[in-house]
């Protein structure tokens, strides 16, 4: 297993289904947008996403062990969707591969379109409560329709590095559909404001359920607070593999 | 010989045989749990693992030369076990790859389940006589049918890294029972103690030999001044490869 | 997607056709000139190159997202062109592989001719407006002949490295016409004069536009501006990948 | 020319043979060794050991250039011999490599036996006459036989790195008789008398040539001269190749 | 192109030919002996040799753009004549490679004789005007006649690097004449007068030219100025690449 493989855990039918995918992005706004997606839409475990290349680890949740990048997949009012949701960054020279396998496996299974969270780092001082602008950029005529029809302004000029960059990039070269949602974050911390923005847009755009964005906020904290924790937690268990093992021929 | 290969130095048949694997973990508590049963079961070495990425070097027992991984095997009153004991400590990058080869050669030749020991990392003061508590996990319903029909605690929330973490994610992947058993240990050197309780956990589990566990403490303590010996005497001896054999061009 | 390819998103009739390569070279000269002749030409997007190790970008213009390698097609008065232009300066060991690429690429679409501009470093004052050469060489008989007849002083003794170097040897070595232009250029910082200098040429040999080279300098001037901007932004967004992305397992 | 591989320069049959290793060891012992049966046997070179990775060199004698590894073949009163030796110490990454290379070799051709000295790191003083102790391990129980019918002692705690580790692991693993002879040697220095010990009892278990010991010691030590003369050279000899060769682009 | 290749650029009838290598060597020996070579019997550039690890310059002499790696050939009284002339210091991991690709298609081609310049390292001062030796060692006992008819004393013991050691062991294996001509040379510069005595070596030994060696001291004198001057220019147009070339995205 050299290259990035996607194994399914049970066949479903994704002919139609949103993919939105949750590798870390500035501010976290991706892994923030498909936790909360997976809890609030109560989305099932579908797959694995490995490499030969990934963390040797396996997170555990309710007594389950769990690969570091997962898919998950359900239904919502505006169809099936399956969310990519990743727990560690991937090295750059992944990216890539990553993205693409993304993109593929995605035409494969018939998904109609491709979304993409990202965070635009803005520096805004931490308490003063702005507003927090979504900016929305598409890889085709039909994914700048979607924007412009849900009113989402466009992203004109600028930079997309990374995961989403690929995405979109290859999502024109194939003619396939790509949206990227850029939510001004704060790069130095888990930015859980602009990712309940993005899923305001994301439900607008896709999953129509009126999800409620009263309780989104408070929750996208706790989220954010169980992140940090989780980070925290592989800090403590990774020392081991780098010393802490007694080794016996050095 | 690029790859992890496994090399039968007899014919086993090890049809419902329960795999125990012993890398070094956390504490060495996988080591002193492999090393313990080869000696306490007089289990028979039946074969070894092999890498042109594994040291160059020979363990010489008895007047037997040795590979670095071996694999041993016996009957118990559980059932037909198979151990993997490895003397040296896989370097990061071959985890995946041994890990992955461990659980594949365990479905080919009919094994039921693996058994993965793991240190838990806690800062115990030495003279402190603790109780140390097993948790355990596993890959399937099944195997954590297994955990609770012996009382063993769930480990439900955490990150497993290493050998057993991938065990553990290979066997949630091909539905294959894997089941961890995490003893709290002390992270600086090869804890005994933990050891000894993973083997009376091991024994209830599987083995069924009603091992005596008073003499198992003891027993433990004597392999870990074995294991410090190893460590002291492949130091003197690697040295010479790094700097004492006078080079010829340099 | 190991080595270098090149996609096309259109077809594209290039029989016959000059091939103008922008990737970056010293001052900047092959950028600034690729850059201004899609905009005065009316270029159109019709391909991009790519490679696994190319950077994971996507480049925003006017809400369309960019590979970093593109080419442009269009019409002139001297018949059809495509102009490669490359936003980043690829690595030492992939100039070979790109070059050949470019070379191997415009004979399988039967164009007839590679222009290669590039920078000869002089260390001019800033303010002096001395006048700026452009000197020509070429790969075969018929790309001096090319160069003379249009009143180029030839580059007769010196080295030339990158892009330029390996299209003349490979253009010699394959009988295909080659022209490089080199003008005496500022290596540190994108030097707009002398590309405009290699533009006049090129439209002299090739285009047969009869630009008005009166706005070049100015035209030359906004876009030296524009690259330098290009370049802050990356610098900003670039960010994020390194240091701001928080890690999960580090 | 990838892999290691072995060049016969002549058709030799050594069906039977006992082949000797002289690759460096602690203390130069194999390659001291190797080098007194070569001349005292007066073997002929039959062929040469090369790979892509060996060192690019030509090692002079009697005006006729040497490959860095060699092979030489002859008979004694106890059958055929054929010795490989190597005028330099192969990195560590290619010596399971080299070791399964010689083994496969000699199962191809026939060979009966494979003897491998090594030295023992000792610290005697260097004006002390002790008496220096041989012992002996083998890969098979008919290699521990051939030890014990000559009364070398048994090496039967410890650990053998290096080229004579690897042949025992493959001999015990392919069931092939390998013999390693550990002399205890000074690891700082070319140690003649340890070597000198170890062809005795080469002489007394294969060679049955009741090699005349007395000149062996003066013998031993002129070889050991020899050795740090061609260590002296090579060192300036290798000198231009880092720095002093004038660089042309650098 | 991942490997070392020859193209020519010409048809040329090489059979019973002598090939003379022109790799950088100890006090450019062989470089200043190839370049007077080809100036001095007016041979044709005919080939050109390149890998992908090359590097990506255009040596551009006279308006032409040259490979650093070429081939020149032509007529003298002794029979055709071929020479390989490089511009840059092979990288080590390169020399096995191109030596062993010169000598095989030196076979392919029925070439009869490969000769070797190469340098000893002496500390000769630089004002003392001492008689420069050269000697000779050949691969085979046809290459030693010709040395010994010739009156070339004997290298007979040694160690000899790079190309030329490569030369003379695979020359050995393959039963092909190899000579290697070896003057005593300063390491530190070019050094004409060692070079003007191999080329009055070869001379004497293949082309039978009876060439003036008069004005010969002298014109090597003018060649390692240009070697030199070939050295700076380098140095100066080589800047850009590392540092020079604004980069776009860094």
């Amino acid at each position: 297993m050299e290259e990035v493989e996607i194994h399914l855990l049970k066949n479903v039918d994704l002919k139609g289904a949103t993919l939105i995918e949750g590798f870390p992005s500035v501010g976290l706004v991706s892994s923030i947008v498909a936790n909360y997606l997976i809890g609030a839409l109560k989305l099932e475990q579908v797959g694995i996403m490995d490499s030969s290349f990934f963390p040797t680890v396996a997170l555990v949740k309710d007594g389950v062990p769990l690969n570091p990048v997962r898919l998950y997949s359900g239904n919502t009012e505006g169809g099936k969707v399956v969310v990519f949701i990743s727990e560690f960054q991937p090295p750059t020279d992944m990216i890539k591969e990553i993205a693409e396998r993304v993109l593929e496996w995605g035409v494969e299974h018939g998904c109609s379109l491709i979304v993409s969270p990202e965070g635009l780092i803005v520096d805004r001082d931490e308490g003063v409560e702005d507003f927090v602008e979504v900016y929305g950029i598409g890889s085709t005529r039909e994914a700048h329709d979607i924007l412009e029809e849900n009113g989402v302004p466009l992203f004109d000029e600028g930079v997309i590095t990374g995961i989403a960059g690929v995405l979109l990039n290859e999502g024109r070269k194939k003619g396939f559909d790509v949206v990227s949602l850029l939510a001004e974050a704060h790069p130095d911390y888990p930015d859980a404001r602009a990712a309940a923005r993005v899923i305001e847009t994301v439900d607008r755009l896709v999953l129509k359920m009126g999800l409620d964005t009263g309780p989104l906020y408070s929750e996208a904290g706790r989220i954010e607070d169980e992140l940090k924790n989780i980070h925290r937690r592989a800090e403590i268990v990774k020392r081991p593999e780098g010393q802490h093992r007694p080794s016996m021929y050095g």
